[in-house]
């Protein structure tokens, strides 16, 4: 059973960026799947249990990006 | 003996494509150093001996990107 957390990612230009969120949050345990628009910037993550909004803030702040939940 | 080659570049918009033409560019031999801007799109190269344009042009291309000498 997953369920979806999204995001708004505010800062990303291009597909390195992109790449640079989902590598990050990607690695959050219970992440299984990442959705990231650089266009948008909507971060949608699937998760196989809740995870903590200041862990995927965190992740995406390593990044170099600001992540609040939406 | 060093001398200078200057290049615009379009299509880059952060500090990630730079490092993305960066990487390409800094392989070719005879590149000494490399100074690229997102911001501005030019990219300098400072060279032991001649490097043929057109091997910048690929390399640059390879990283995604489009490149003319100036």
């Amino acid at each position: 059973m997953t369920s979806l957390q999204t995001y708004t990612v505010t800062g990303m230009t291009c597909g390195h960026c992109e790449a640079a969120v989902r590598e990050e949050v990607g690695r959050l345990p219970g992440v299984e799947e990442v959705a990231v628009s650089a266009e948008t910037g909507q971060l949608d993550l699937t998760v196989s249990g809740p995870v903590d909004d200041a862990a995927v803030v965190a992740a995406v702040d390593e990044a170099g990006y600001v992540a609040e939940r939406s």
